[in-house]
């Protein structure tokens, strides 16, 4: 079967509020989260009482630990409802997206199997195999990836892309939907931007229901393939494997149907290696939650944004994920990030 | 002012009943929270299918980021509605209780002045200070308490002691009363133990609720007087400062309010360094909460009690609080406690 299919549409507004009615059963209503402290910190260019709101939405509490199940889901309740279901799903994954077809494909009764590289984590890995799939690693991603392509020509087997498909993309936009539903009036709604599909389907769910809404996305310096893309107007490649503490986001490049999304994205912030520790730190610490680099990350975008903002905003950040190996934490707590504020950062002290 | 008073009753459920609508103005209403994977790994001595639940009350995202905020609330409130507010509070800590009192204190608008030992960390020191209150720093504990004691002498100053003193009692008690008017039928309630304040409060509440139900401690087993006292009968009080990760349990001694009702406790476990570290590790993963290792250390004594049942329970953890230093963190993630589950570890491999 073949990986992609170029006939498919890209995802539309009613395609994310379909994909929300269909995911249902598997995924939870993730809360929003508030700072206060944080919101008072980030106001300083506001007139004396007035504050900016910054609305966190939690995936790192969605099951399997990050959004990346609602894509998954989205992919395989479509080929139930078509009766389409095959008799193996493959995915090539060492993060989220192996945890969230493992757990999706289990949901439907079908047997899946992960290639990943061996770096992939132990905790990942067992979580992986807890929800019933196999796991294959191999040396290399590249490999893994060869693996996984051969695979895909095996009789009855289906491939889940990780991002580059538009049923990942309404699935991935559902967060959003349901953050803005929520909400109501927001001014910005901000994302990491890995492979683009959460960006695009954020993208296309905002601008939906607002079209003057910015949507902002961040990737890391170190792995700025998509803001390279975006200055060239052709999808780049990172010719090496990347390294940053944002692992979510360290995708070697977008896709074809992520890129236009991309395009239209009001802008795109590269953060450096020490302003995604110094934000992981510090949203642990303010919000109380376990979460990735990746989505600490587009803190830094936030932060830049409303700086340039003179009056009040609201604003939704998507937390992707909370799936961290020990290794990284231990990299993340090398230094004492918290003994400069928020506040002291933006005024450079 | 008289730093205690040895007229004033011991907490009582109803006490717990008024000090929850006294505070409400102040406090949030705590998220439950459950992890499946968890309670299928320590269900693996029960019948096929049945399974124990174990629902952790995230106090982690209380206001100032711990349980501590429900006492000193229920304290100040306490004088508030008698028009007993005084000129001052004082308060001795280098942890949740100083953010407490000044978030409080600073809520009734009454200048608050914590005495703290040097070794508060940077973020706890900033965050007391955001919330307006004066931060006075000493060499060591033993001098900042002496401080606090000589304060309490000058006029129209009240200080707010951390654990020993039956507002406070009734006040922590709230967390509990929450939980069970929530969940209903539970079959324990599980809490770490420091001076004993929030173990005497989730004491009173349950079995007044309950009175079959078990109540449940847990405490460092390298500042372990609770036990020692327990054993004895009498208060004892650790000869010097503990090294433990679970810095919110390393209280000296217990007090005397506190101790009759931890003589009333079905069991205190006393956890090993390993032990807490390790659920520290397992609870971050499983919840995607940033809880702090005094909390995760309950778990020890849940899989241990767990193990022991023959038929599924209902329990409650109270996640006490997830204010933790770079520093602490740093310990924590030292080596990579996630490549051996809990399933695993239950089973002794």
């Amino acid at each position: 079967m073949p990986v992609d299919s170029a006939t498919q549409q890209a995802a539309t507004y009613d395609d994310i509020v379909h994909a929300a009615q269909r995911i249902a059963p598997l995924i939870h209503t993730t809360p929003l989260l508030e700072s206060s402290l944080l919101n008072r910190w980030l106001s300083v260019s506001l007139p004396d009482g007035q504050r900016h709101r910054i609305h966190f939405k939690a995936e790192c509490m969605q099951t399997t630990g990050a959004f990346k199940l609602r894509g998954a889901a989205n992919f395989i309740a479509r080929l139930a409802e078509r009766n389409a279901l095959p008799k193996q799903f493959i995915a090539n994954s060492s993060g989220n997206h192996a945890q969230a077809v493992a757990y999706a494909a289990s949901h439907f009764g079908v047997p899946a199997t992960i290639f990943s590289s061996k770096t992939i984590s132990s905790v990942k890995a067992a979580a992986t195999q807890s929800y019933g799939a196999q796991l294959k690693r191999f040396e290399t991603r590249l490999l893994a990836d060869a693996a996984v392509a051969a695979a895909s020509q095996q009789p009855d087997t289906v491939w889940i892309p990780p991002y580059n498909h538009p049923d990942i993309i309404a699935g991935q936009g559902t967060a959003t939907l349901e953050a803005l539903q929520s909400l109501g009036s927001v001014d910005a709604v901000f994302a990491p931007c890995g492979g683009g599909g959460l960006l695009s389907g954020t993208l296309v769910a905002a601008r939906a229901l607002n079209p003057a809404i910015n949507v902002i996305g961040a990737e890391p310096l170190n792995a700025n393939d998509a803001a390279q893309s975006l200055r060239s107007g052709t999808i780049k490649t990172l010719s090496e494997a990347p390294d940053t503490l944002a692992d979510g986001a360290a995708t070697p490049c977008v896709g074809e149907y992520t890129f236009p999304y991309l395009q239209q994205l009001n802008h795109l912030y590269e953060v450096s290696e020490s302003d995604i520790g110094y934000w992981t730190q510090w949203l642990h610490h303010l919000l109380k939650l376990h979460i990735e680099p990746t989505c600490c990350m587009t803190m830094q975008a936030v932060a830049e944004w409303l700086a340039q903002q003179d009056n009040p905003k609201t604003v939704v950040v998507i937390l992707s994920g909370g799936n961290i190996s020990p290794d990284t934490m231990t990299k993340l707590y090398q230094s004492d990030q918290l003994s400069k504020t928020p506040a002291d950062k933006l005024a450079g002290c």
